[in-house]
């Protein structure tokens, strides 16, 4: 990766360890909370086109690089073996809200591949979708592994592994050939040896791997616009971006960024959100890959981050800016309705 | 206020505008999230004992003052008139739950003052507590203003413009006199005039006015230790601390820091959360105030600092810290129930 950033690159200095006011929470006249961030926009060379704050600091992915762990799925011919669909595919790239189509969907895959929620070894916890944490409750349901909101991407851990003769149980595992086998595409993609890199346990119980933010963002260069990786490996990247643009409901659900956004940008945009604060997104049309990380680990930051670099990039059109306001600025009301504050992209960073 | 840092007081240096980190979020080996913020410890007079970070700025104390606020309830007589005992009086104080016993408390004093939930102007939302809300889904039932976690601070404010002939409607203005009093409360016990303060709205609806924070923390030593306020306050304040450490379930309820703290310190921390990471502790013994804020507003780090500073102190002796060791260092558990991290006070915070 080249390590200078280059004269048309927007950068914010900051003292080393010290990431750039990147949001803004305000109330009435004056900011009331801050979050820090870096950001970097990449291009499938690894050229920086764009940074803010500490482009080179290791952060876990968590679920960002969701899109990333499916590779394998449709490389291994495990989607195709098993008819997957658009849907089914962009469910393996979830964090969802466990609302009934996406259950249903789990459900689905694991029948179809012979085994059942017990082979998930994701754990369980409520929806994260409030009105079918309700609906549950007042039919006297509790949540299985099904509603976790990491299933997809498990049902295709366990798609894989079948297709590929793996023993299924344990393949949460580092170990496991299913992690082994990311390991070697998240390497491949992000350009980065990770063998020794810091690795920690994610809340589905997968291993998640500490990598440089802006090999992260190559890697989603690379995947939205695959055409120099080996022809199996662009094949997948492009079947996985094509589903998850045409089901964007699958990769999240009501209400959520991820769908609300791909909803309205199509194919412009392939966007996945993570645990603490991390955001990857892939611009195809522009051959570039953004990744970034609120410092606090704030989902309501990493958002606005993400709309403050869209737009900087200059991929939102003016239709898609009005449809997505809310996701640029993010109205606060209080419990009466009214209007008291705003999250918003920080001075510096375009708000 | 005193602005020299006194030798004895602990202070991290930092350029300006950039608090110090004083909460790491760990996963496996390394730091995954960052909090930064400022805190500070005074005593009666306003002497610093302690500093970290920005003590001077100004501050939304959002519900980290209902301590505060409850004063005139107790000052003007209104909650002998209508016989509040400890349950009521602490209630007046929360950021509840909304678990039954927290809003039967509201209905109960709503019935007793002659008015109903229909007057409680606060808003509503689905109570904090999730069992509560499922049990709630199960039978059917939607809520209410009694639900809303600020429904007792809202039932005390009724209580006192009942007892004083207020009309009732539109409490919740700044021009209200419920209001006015609680603003002239608030200059008194802060000793800073408010008038041109930067004035912003509450979640609740109610004027939440900016404070520097060692101000805040001022008057949080002066209601915990009131000897040289005038008679009526020093009495309100001693009525106040004691009803909340009598019933520290009602302040906010299972599960919750403020709760789980006071039942285990008793009579020696008095302390109040308050949104966007705002957190507010009176140290009677030892005549001491704490104010402190997380810059990017985060709960799970201002609970954090809010023990890092107790420790400080001194205020937690080793039973106490044995009881509250996962509100020391909180252990993150993933969606199997095994510890993968831990959210604890930065090395130069005591962590």
């Amino acid at each position: 990766m080249p390590h200078d950033t280059p004269p048309s690159a927007r950068a914010t200095m900051t003292a080393p360890g010290a990431n750039p006011i990147l949001v803004e929470v305000t109330r009435g006249p004056i900011v009331e909370s801050r979050h820090r961030g870096s950001a970097v926009v990449v291009d499938v060379t690894g050229k920086v086109a764009a940074c803010w704050g500490d482009r080179s600091q290791a952060v876990y992915p968590r679920s960002a690089i969701k899109p990333l762990q499916a590779i394998p799925l449709v490389e291994t011919g495990a989607a195709e073996a098993f008819g997957m669909g658009d849907a089914e595919i962009a469910f393996a790239c979830a964090s969802h809200n466990g609302e009934p189509r996406h259950t249903g969907t789990a459900a689905a895959i694991l029948a179809r591949i012979g085994l059942s929620a017990g082979d998930l070894e994701c754990g369980s916890h409520w929806p994260y979708h409030e009105e079918t944490v309700r609906a549950m409750a007042a039919a006297g349901e509790t949540p299985c592994p099904l509603h976790n909101n990491c299933s997809g991407k498990h049902c295709g851990f366990l798609a894989t592994a079948v297709h590929m003769g793996d023993r299924t149980k344990g393949y949460v595992r580092f170990e496991h050939p299913v992690q082994q086998r990311i390991l070697g595409v998240l390497e491949a993609m992000c350009g980065v040896d990770l063998g020794h890199a810091p690795r920690g346990i994610d809340g589905c119980a997968i291993p998640t791997i500490a990598i440089p933010l802006e090999n992260m963002a190559l890697a989603m260069a690379r995947f939205g616009a695959p055409d120099d990786l080996p022809p199996a490996r662009a094949a997948a990247c492009r079947r996985i971006a094509r589903a998850v643009a045409a089901e964007p409901f699958m990769v999240a659900g009501t209400g959520r960024y991820c769908t609300d956004v791909m909803a309205v940008t199509g194919r412009a945009v392939l966007l996945k959100t993570g645990a603490e604060g991390v955001f990857c997104a892939a611009l195809p049309d522009y051959g570039l890959g953004v990744a970034l990380k609120c410092d606090d680990g704030a989902s309501r930051a990493s958002e606005i981050m993400m709309s403050a670099v869209l737009r900087h990039v200059g991929v939102l059109d003016e239709a898609m800016e009005a449809k997505l306001a809310t996701r640029i600025v993010m109205p606060i009301a209080n419990r009466n309705g009214a209007h008291v504050g705003d999250v918003r992209a920080a001075p510096a960073f375009g708000g």
